[in-house]
């Protein structure tokens, strides 16, 4: 591979590659390989399907050691808000592995380089070609550095159904009101803000902002929770 | 758990829990907790999403590294075929987990016991169970008993798809003919057994026989390859 990439990831994240060519194999497209037909090279497609299942697992067992409380149901939605196409597409372009990637001359005329579908394979191979090489403890170093803070910037809260889980909160003990009110919405047409507030048993517990109503609430939701948890 | 779990588990799979209280929950269904909800007990579903992954993991890597040759779709198609509800179910029952879960009455005499989607749950959540308490070496050590056996008794051939493997090892460099011919058909109407025969090049390179055509011709795909195989 080229000298710039194994550079970049071993100042971005600390990974040397011990067998270059299971990081060739991960940034190779079958388009390059079939360019190229006297190199015996191998394409991403297989380490990819191990790259896949590794990450899977890495990522089931932070949040289900994270979330204790969470149950089954919840703890498969999040990790569908983690693990999937898009997802992994940008946190492979967080990474610059769109620049990193072999591709045939046809695929990248057709811009191939930033398909979503070809970037999450390409982080699923990238993390299979970790593994083999230096092991899980090497990958969830590399998901703590790249994926895990998205949890704390909120970047998967949309799927953490916070309505949901305020209403099963205050409601263990018996039936309590929950009302979202708009309390205002501001902006163009194209850029509105909603701001909602969520009232439980007429007490207004949280407001949250947000470019649809949906999310505002959720917000809003967030907002009552955390402060709930505090005085719990 | 019950003592003669214990022993059964340590008998037959060398698995002695450490923390006992993560087998009760691997094995404890929601029905049995809502009927003793004295007793703090946590029913499986929360470990089944970690077994769940665990599982995925330890077979992708298996046949990963067993099937070098195999493309990704190929592998993608073996493990569904041994990571699924009917196959973990049948695991299960092998290994008589039926005969450990906790239920309650209601879902006891509902037969939940012998019902496929809990056997494959609790499959899983045994699984997150050994890997909480034993780490992952133990799970391996557990699929290589349980698991990865069926791979040579032949149980998931069916998904293999040996014409296809065939097909594309003899035509690698140009077109060659492959004829299934049907040979025999034998027994009664309800038990027939049919015999098929692949001719390569007009060469017969195997036979095989099932009770169905597709299945003979699958077999007899299979004995041609083992034989070009043993060739190469």
């Amino acid at each position: 591979m080229d000298s710039k990439v194994d550079k970049a990831l071993a100042e971005n994240f600390n990974i040397v590659f011990k067998d270059e060519s299971l990081l060739d194999e991960a940034l190779t497209q079958a388009s390059y390989v079939n360019e190229h037909p006297n190199q015996n090279l191998k394409f991403y497609e297989r380490i990819e399907f191990l790259g896949d299942a590794v990450m899977q697992f890495v990522v089931s067992e932070y949040i289900f050691k994270r979330y204790p409380q969470l149950p089954q149901g919840r703890l498969t939605r999040l990790r569908a808000a983690m693990v999937n196409e898009e997802s992994f597409a940008s946190f492979a372009r967080e990474c610059h592995f769109n620049d990193y990637i072999r591709l045939g001359k046809g695929e990248e005329l057709a811009n191939a380089r930033e398909r979503d579908s070809l970037l999450c394979d390409i982080f699923e191979s990238f993390v299979g070609a970790v593994y083999m090489d230096q092991g899980i403890k090497k990958v969830i170093t590399f998901a703590e550095q790249v994926i895990y803070p998205k949890l704390d910037e909120g970047r998967f809260d949309d799927y953490f159904d916070h309505k949901t889980e305020l209403q099963e909160m205050v409601q263990k003990n018996g039936p309590v009101s929950i009302d979202y009110q708009l309390l205002d919405e501001n902006g163009p047409e194209n850029d509105r803000v909603f701001k909602v507030a969520v009232l439980v048993n007429k007490v207004e517990l949280g407001v949250g902002e947000a470019h649809s109503k949906k999310h505002a609430e959720q917000r809003a939701a967030k907002v009552a929770l955390d402060q709930l948890k505090r005085k719990m």
